[in-house]
């Protein structure tokens, strides 16, 4: 096992209703003047945004508001936000929404404290302070209520880059799994599929023996497999939407990484699709990361054994692993489809001919990614290619 | 699932010589002068107190001491160090040992703070503030670096009480394995058979439906049903050593509990063991559990059979679950006493004829305990019984 450092300082407010609290967490954590961030009308025509508003108010709370948060945030909604937070003197930000409101807030929250332009912190300088931020969480996918991360969108060029401190954990989530029940069944199956993406970047590793990590990330492999069919089918489902929400948070708050390498390169891969398609995160890592398991199997038969076996029910084939292997690669790919999600190019709007300027634009040159298997630029091409004509 | 809070702030700092780093986490979180809490000689004799005390003194943190704290820690030794506390105007504590060392520290912690006498904490009164907490551990057992709680014995009277809060739970846990290689074997096991009792005593709970908690419970289990052996077999197994630490704090800091009911009535039934027979809670927790679950099982059959099937890798008999259910509480009597640890009142010395006094103790008269099943009198003295004569 490697050295490693974990820390999840994040309070967890889980459960029908907790929404009603957000005003005594807030104050709770130091809140007086706050910053209501939000996305798009949803949140105001469900009610939400009232309750909360309600929350606040009952708590004597100062708030202003900034909504227009859309997927994959932008720069420039987050220049506005820095504005007003000093404007306002702003000292807590409530992020209502998913991960594109909560990495915008954490965006905001940082910059309001920094002299110089926000955008320092997503080119490579680390982040040592930023307002305390609050959650309450509307979709469970990113896990970015329960991590260090962020990632924003320049909109001039559409460049897409990711930052991460400690200094960004939220101090309270607040996850009601009532919230989520509105969501349509194709962004919960983009949600979930995202969840079990970050298990797998995870679970692939080069490092040896870490027993306690492995079966971590088995055990929200196996809840999500058992529990997302059961929401696509009656949405409605509190029990299936509680599990899938607070698997979501223990697939990104590190504690499924802890103690080896990971991989990542399919969320490389990925974030070209969604650049150049404006497709859902989780759709694009549903074409993505079979086609990568089918590309780097065989540095690890074991490994994709193991997975067949354990997460996905299969029997071992002990005189032939690599059937199992690829048994168990099968069944990742049918179980994405049987919740609605594409597993090909043509089924995510994507063409073979964008292959070249995919590849162009992660920029590897004669270099590879890091990773599990490292990847040059002809191996990213192959994983493409085997993503275009990937049928069951 | 039930509605819950999480909360685990505590920043884990993992692996080979991480106490060296000691000084600076007391820096990072405010320490200036650090009282260093310990136990017997080991932490003396084994070069880890010099070391400590090395990291300090390396960061201009002044430091006093206090050794001594026995297993069961007392309330006496309490008592010193909050006068020593005050005296030498302590701003954070240092824990280098295990649960009763750190127990004791966080005993110290809340008392410092408070004008009443520190047992007030102990009999119900809520802890509101306490000085920071710092661990460095040296076994992997009680789970006291990740949690809020406390268990303090009353020297008069020998009146052994917990408490719990989160202004207890450490700023920063160092844990390193290599430190754990030094402890006999019979220590280790106890350790990991405390490790399973916390995961247990959440397992067997009457919440339906809590996919997730129930897989990350086994995740620990069949960590510790993998790893313990090869601890017994090597003490030297670093890899083995980590899982075991790592798994020791995910077991008991609340993340394998959340979301509903839990049990306790093995450890409650445990502690008049250890307080009679002064055995180590460990070898006392596996004499009872086996015992408990022969007596509770027909309440939940098909939970047994999870276990069985899950955790211990029984074949499911489907026309008769209970031959499996059974057998899983056999398989896990079995690995207890493969890694050494008594399995009935004899081998633990405990004696038939104390039955009824320990039954006295547990006061409760015409009523029952709350948890899984709850208990009567009669049924803690027919649990008893079956540990009497427990056998494989």
């Amino acid at each position: 096992m490697d050295n490693f450092n974990f820390y999840s300082p994040t309070e967890f407010v889980f459960g029908k209703g907790r929404e009603d609290e957000c005003g005594e967490y807030v104050r709770k954590y130091g809140g007086s003047r706050v910053l209501i961030h939000y996305g798009g009308g949803s949140a105001v025509r469900s009610g939400l945004l009232g309750r909360v508003e309600q929350s606040l108010a009952k708590n004597g709370i100062y708030y202003c508001e900034l909504g227009g948060v859309q997927p994959n945030p932008r720069d420039t909604l987050v220049y506005q936000g820095i504005d007003l937070c000093r404007k306002e003197q702003v000292d807590l930000i409530l992020a209502v929404g998913g991960g594109s409101v909560i990495d915008s807030a954490k965006a905001i929250a940082a910059g309001t404290l920094y002299d110089g332009d926000f955008w320092d912190f997503y080119s490579g300088k680390h982040i040592e302070k930023a307002l305390p931020i609050g959650v309450v969480l509307t979709i469970a996918a990113a896990g970015s209520e329960g991590s260090g991360d962020s990632v924003i969108t320049k909109e001039d060029g559409l460049l897409k880059r990711g930052t991460g401190s400690d200094a960004l954990r939220s101090k309270f989530s607040i996850l009601d799994p009532e919230l989520t029940q509105t969501l349509p069944p194709y962004q919960t199956a983009c949600g979930a599929t995202d969840i079990m993406a970050h298990v797998f970047e995870r679970y692939f590793t080069n490092t040896r023996e870490v027993e306690i990590t492995d079966r971590l990330c088995e055990a929200v492999l196996i809840t999500m497999v058992k529990e997302t069919p059961r929401v696509i089918a009656d949405p409605n489902n509190y029990e299936a939407r509680a599990n899938i929400m607070w698997a979501g948070m223990v697939a990104h708050n590190g504690i499924v990484g802890v103690g080896r390498s990971q991989d990542w390169n399919s969320h490389g891969l990925e974030h070209e699709l969604s650049a150049l398609y404006d497709c859902a995160h989780g759709a694009g890592l549903a074409v993505i990361m079979p086609a990568w398991m089918e590309f780097v199997y065989k540095h690890d038969v074991m490994r994709f054994c193991e997975m067949a076996v354990r997460v996905f029910g299969c029997q071992m084939n002990f005189e032939d692993p690599e059937t199992t292997a690829l048994e168990g690669i099968h069944r990742f790919r049918s179980f994405l489809h049987s919740i609605g999600m594409p597993i090909n190019f043509a089924e995510l709007g994507a063409r073979p001919e964008d292959i070249p300027v995919m590849v162009e634009k992660l920029g590897l040159g004669d270099g590879k990614t890091w990773g599990f298997v490292r990847l040059s630029a002809e191996d990213v091409a192959e994983i493409y290619r085997i993503a275009v004509d990937a049928t069951l």
